[in-house]
């Protein structure tokens, strides 16, 4: 059998394929677009991307690159210091407008214009020239894509001749000592960080790269730490798509990012990176047909941040006692991922457990994956059932839970099968 | 052993216990609050509630009313009809303000007051009295309560003393014909709605209920249906806070909503409903210690809807061929839960397989659950391999994908168990 | 000969009969109104009044009332009093605007409706019963037009059926503790206010009132004090006419108000009170052909307020000494009227004058009038030249500068006619 | 005697020295300034100053260079093409903010910086290089002042350093296309402008040349037209002192203009130039110590726009017939300045008189003056009785009404004395 995505994806461009909307006009280059193009890609945790449509045609990223030079300062700056420069509120407004915090100056949000100015600014700190700013944010979005980007020269020399508005946000952030270097050279850099070539594919694979905390999913690279994806995907959730955070939360529940050349990106943590590509632009200037492709993207699929996962089976699949070569041993065979909901429902199984000498084998060999909560959760049931009296051997074939250390230098035993074989 | 997770929230509890914050004083029986109080509640999937702290205290739920009546509405008018009426943007204004669509008149969104008492409205549909509107109301909050919730009589009677602003916006929504009733009795009735009386329990379960997709854990009711849940939570993400969407997802990343008794809600789907109670309030208007109560809760337990889950060991547990009684089985194992990264995954390996008449065994009985984007998914597939010319026969012992009707008049024999035993 | 002024406003009405706009249709009576109608009249400061057009039509004043019941207030409570509760800023707002200060929730100023209705609030004081603030107002207004205005019952009770925006607006400025009284009662007297009936002659000897620091120039009635006018004029200039403040200051620089049934009053200090009426509004809710009128009369008349009086000759028309009777006379013969300017120039010329016993003749017989800035400066003047040496004698036939008390116990001796005849 | 205006002044100052209010620190040229300086300066239409404190001290003439660069774009390119570029209302905002219209771009008025900015640019139409026009400025405001002004190059300098925010404010007109020329060089031209030196006596002699319709009083000179200053007068009237127009104008009444470096002017139309200094500036930008002063002299000297003019004197002086040499003289004789209010009441006197052969003497010796106006009013009335039969002979000693043409080829004879004698 063919994997029916493909043939969904290029029934979905199908249907998406109206003509409303305008390509952006305000330089020759975006001007000149086929503005009947029209592309999709999705990537899955694995790498695995599919595409239809005009998915080798290369466009300039625009405005997609901003939650990814945001990712690139979180990481170099952390958190606060970028928070100091940049705030994470929605403003409401249109991707060019000025909107700054009235008593701190601080641009509104790191999506629109001078807020993405000041986070360009603030990767490689304030004493990077500007050629090796350039260079970081060219290397750190490709790190995001898996391949080499390049600028398109011929779009960076046209914005830069339209540039006012930018340099007007530029000085004006730098009147409130918001970026310290030269306002000119950070608007350069800007416009060479927005002119950088994408296709559908690189833009699935850099939000999948979000969407799986950090590690790109073709390359296996961490680019940049799980906390910095989370501040990246909560702002596009509510200020990636300009002037309607809360329709787009609503009805597509995607954390998304548009570019001004006709590229969306989507990223569904855990779950997906979706990649879209169309010219012709909606009144909020988002690429029109890229909208409707992730509206069905996210209706046909179930790809909703609030779409409650299907109430799970029990994490614990089994528990009782077995009786093995003389010994009663306690059993308690889990299942699925442990994650905080999981780790509730496994410790509150084995709160049932009397005190008592008998061992307790505790089999995770149908568990997943186990997250760093629900690590801790049942590293604290071992610790207590030992306290109980108990000797907890792990049963654990693919190391789901390595490094057990339950503290107060309790262990337990680690095996790859069952104690009592099959009884 | 006894559940760690006590211990935890009386832990947390602890080290939330400061003093910043005022009691709200604007009417006696507010005032009047021990504003020393403080307390916990935790529900998870399958009705579990954990409490720490003053959880027996009740206090009127006030403004937490707001995203359960709101899902009322939608239940009742469905989401167009309610759109009409009431916006979903976050309006950057303190609960009180008065922020209509400047064309339409509509209310920003149903989290301010004045969306709130538009949603009231809309309750029981135009003809409604007041008083079935409120016995709607009362009755529809219990079903998300799962107890009988009654009135405060004496605050209800206090805030209507001080209802001018409220009466003000009921007039002002009605000057624009976007409700239609009488405007006192609108607002007397949105009053009761504030006056119900909760514990930390009873928001626990109330916030899980709409983070199960409609489900009460404990009683099991359909409360509302889950695409009203998913438009709930998605205000509550950008407008349940007030003044500051986005410091509260970067920060907490759960949907939220504060009262002005000291309540606050948490809700994060498929995953926990958390219920806190502190009278103090800060400068926005929400329990002081309630929220560092929800800050903590999201950060030790990785509950943020941004928290990619862990990339899952692989959905297709084993594959191969098996030989059994003469004939060559296609074999096929899944495991975890099936959404739709799952499901792609799956549908990739099944892609491998050669057409030909060999009879494929593909076992689900080590999959934990399947959504409708799943089920879709897998049907699609076994649709897929018929038509290559194999028989496909499900083992789904614990029926996780029941009636596999998959099209064109295909059906899989289904088994309770492997049709080649252990071979 | 005719007087000129009728056949000028005349031809003023013939050229600006264009009909753009549209008749306010939000209550029958206002919709019925014939588009067609078109009046002028101008009130001079003796008290005649020129009219041109459908001068004997009556229509509902509207919020023309909004600056007289402002005076009333004023004149009540003292302009402390008042400012406490309603500001003086423009709003750049419409008219219905919801424009409150964010601290105080003052209303931004008296000429949007929420500023009007706490304004009518004023009237009378806390304790006055609605009937007699409704009697107030009309006896007031009344006094303004210098005839006894009644109400029109149908515009009233139409309007009071489509009030839900004024009575929002009235339990608003109550919630902020703005307005002492019942919200229905007051925006009933509101809008009872505003369905008086006028036509352009009540217009325009209103405005004159203002224009006249207070005195109605027909009934001679002082019936509000100076100050109050200065106030009410102000305040007009900037937030009479809507939205655009500084394009009707720059091109009319009359202030001026307009009313919703198609009447405009301006009035510009000293000159002139004009009223029109037209009922087709232009989109700030202005009468459109009004607006017009109003413009030809400002730019034909030169009647702005930033017009600079042309430059008057010297205050002093001659000065010397005059040999009469063996005495020498010093000899000063003023002109025109005495303001701050023509005094300093008096003052000047008087500076001239040496010390010593001779006597001097200050002839005021050819001064048209003394303002009270004038007359301290001449009595300083007096009183410095006495104790230089100099009797003075004024030479004052028509009394424009009574009591010539100059302080230290000077008065000038007072003549009728020349000491030394025409020498 | 002594002039007592000198000695008033004085006294005002000594009243005024409170020391609230902190220098402009931005710059160190501002900050060194010393706090406690205090001057003021009154100009009268003749062009007689006076002046107390420290008159003598210069100070950069920062935003009270706006109104004067706004009056030579004016003069230069036409009310229209200015309009065009800066609006003329209000914004309620702060010297430095960004008040632009949402649609066009243009700034909301020429007093805030970004408008201020855009009207330097317009002076010497787009080609003119940097360089020619601030000469050009320089010395416009020079013709204002009466004196050649020069530029504080330290302070030029200084204010170079800070000045992102100029040139963001620069290069965002320029990207509305709001301006032509390059943004670097206009900000430099509009720091030079700010940086001109004055003192207290120029600026009451700049204030009175707008209040004398553009005509300097000290010159003679006619540095803009007449409409040019009643524009100006208008906008400043608004717009000239910041975030407070309404208290403004009712309190103070005298359109006005701050700067940051202490200077405050006020101009009454057709009475007096205002000039003040005194570093300290209240949290609105203006001298504290200069706004007081200028409240005490408006209200001391009832300088303010809506005080209406006492009502003067009827303008006909005398009328009635003369018997002369056995002809009898109709005798009309008018007292006065006549202009629009006078005209009417001299046209209504006139219009009594019967038609017939009776030969009119229209006695103007008593008139100060006459305006455009007046005089189309007089001609007028000349005209209707020329052609009731009356032939007129007009007595204008001081040539009051010039070139009498009534048209129609009507022409009074004029005479300088009555032609009847003293009879």
């Amino acid at each position: 059998m063919k994997v029916p995505v493909d043939d969904y994806l290029q029934q979905v461009l199908g249907e998406c394929a109206g003509d409303e909307g305008e390509v952006a006009d305000y330089i020759p280059e975006l001007a000149a677009a086929d503005p009947d193009r029209l592309a999709v890609a999705l990537c899955v945790a694995d790498g695995t991307v599919y595409a239809a449509g005009d998915a080798d045609v290369r466009f300039s990223i625009q405005s997609i690159s901003k939650p990814f030079v945001y990712a690139l300062a979180l990481a170099d700056r952390g958190q606060e210091a970028v928070l100091d420069r940049v705030g994470v509120e929605p403003s409401g407004d249109a991707f060019n407008e000025i909107s700054l915090e009235e008593d701190t100056g601080r641009p509104r949000n790191p999506m629109i214009n001078v807020g993405a100015i000041t986070t360009h600014a603030l990767v490689g700190g304030d004493e990077c020239s500007e050629q090796d700013r350039c260079e970081q944010v060219r290397a750190g979005l490709s790190a995001f894509a898996g391949r080499e980007l390049s600028v398109d020269e011929a779009v960076f020399a046209s914005e830069m001749e339209t540039a006012d508005r930018n340099l007007a946000l530029a000085h004006l952030v730098r009147s409130h000592d918001i970026i310290a270097g030269n306002a000119h050279e950070t608007v350069r850099g800007y416009v060479r960080q927005c002119a950088l070539l994408v296709d559908v594919r690189d833009l699935a694979v850099m939000a999948m790269t979000l969407a799986a905390a950090g590690r790109n999913p073709l390359t296996g690279e961490q680019v940049v730490p799980e906390a910095v994806c989370r501040q990246v995907l909560s702002v596009m959730a509510t200020c990636g798509m300009y002037d309607a955070a809360g329709d787009w939360l609503t009805n597509v529940g995607i954390p998304a990012k548009s570019g001004v050349a006709g590229g969306i990106i989507g990223a569904l943590p855990g779950q997906v990176g979706i990649g879209t590509f169309s010219p012709r632009l909606d009144r909020f200037g988002n690429s029109a047909r890229g909208v409707n492709v992730c509206e069905r993207l996210s209706n046909d699929m179930g790809l909703h941040l609030m779409s409650a996962p299907p109430l799970a089976v029990a994490a614990v699949r089994e528990s009782g006692t077995v009786e093995y070569e003389g010994q009663t041993w306690l059993h308690a065979e889990l299942q699925g991922p442990i994650r905080f909901a999981a780790g509730e429902s496994v410790l509150r199984a084995l709160a049932q457990l009397e005190p008592g000498p008998e061992p307790l084998a505790l089999d995770l060999s149908r568990v997943t994956s186990v997250d760093d909560v629900g690590r801790r959760m049942l590293l604290e049931g071992i610790r207590r059932l030992t306290l109980d009296g108990h000797d907890v051997v792990l049963v654990d074939p693919r190391d789901v839970l390595p490094d057990p250390d339950a503290g107060d230098g309790i262990r337990p035993q680690v095996r790859t099968s069952s104690p009592y074989a099959d009884a």
